[in-house]
């Protein structure tokens, strides 16, 4: 959660204007301060909504579930860590702990690429697809009672609209 | 971050329909996928963004940052401990954690609450409020520059829009 300390308008009024000051902080106004708090408290409240959902009925954080959701949809069920790292828009080092974890459970297993003998595949396990066979229907139902049954669809579109012109900004690819 | 596995309409359909079975299970369809990742990954790199630069600028998590926030726009910069998690949707032990960090730095202290003499108050010490004075402005920039600069007015107010729908089934305080 992040949020802004008060505006002090009078901060800006009474900046120096020669080229060498800093440009004037651009403070939210009122509009934009609702904007924003109302996206803030949303998602954050969303995601620990869906994460407790989620953990109940799958045992897992969403961050690993996903790690699942990406081995299932990819051919052979395998993807390079490398890949899989991106996929999930984690770090190297966060992902390898992750995939440590669902080893330990039987759900993913580590392969050296025989493609070019270096680097490491993420295999998802017969066992890791059904604990992901298992625990979808609980996320989809959370993710429709908390985010879909509330938003008209207009708002659906606005929602895809708004998301897709944020990542074309954070992430050009 | 969570997502779906691949929806199988063909399990639906074949799904019995006696009272007795569970309802089918509602998958997203191709629309709602868009609009679910979309969301989803927007959010998550957003978030990630935002995190990135604030503890770069502020040397804090958002989470810390939020408290300092709370604590800055409450009567004489003090709240109630309880009172203080709910605002930062904070767990009341992960809130007592951070305000033991924050006093480590000194930004933060404890009062015991003199109307009841129970309870305890967090108050915002003036270098807390310098140092939130310090990274508000280098904030504030990085939410235009990722948010609010991307965003067109209509998007902006349906972004509140969908938010505040949230909020209402989330948190209908």
């Amino acid at each position: 959660m992040t949020s802004q300390v008060s505006p002090r308008p009078d901060d800006d009024v009474l900046a120096p204007t020669s080229p060498a000051a800093p440009a004037p902080t651009r403070w939210l106004d009122a509009e934009e301060q609702k904007a924003w708090r109302a996206w803030l408290y949303s998602t954050t409240l969303l995601q620990d909504r869906l994460e407790r959902d989620l953990t109940h009925s799958a045992g897992v954080s969403s961050a690993y579930y996903e790690i699942l959701v990406q081995l299932s949809e990819a051919p052979e069920r395998r993807m390079r860590m490398s890949q899989l790292a991106d996929r999930c828009l984690a770090s190297r080092s966060r992902l390898s702990h992750a995939v440590s974890r669902l080893e330990e459970r039987g759900w993913v297993a580590r392969e050296v690429c025989v493609e070019d003998g270096r680097g490491q595949l993420a295999v998802l396990t017969d066992q890791g697809m059904t604990a992901l066979e298992e625990a979808a229907p609980v996320h989809v139902s959370s993710v429709r009672e908390h985010l879909f049954d509330q938003l008209s669809p207009a708002q659906v579109a606005a929602m895809r609209d708004i998301g897709e012109t944020l990542l074309r900004h954070l992430d050009p690819r």
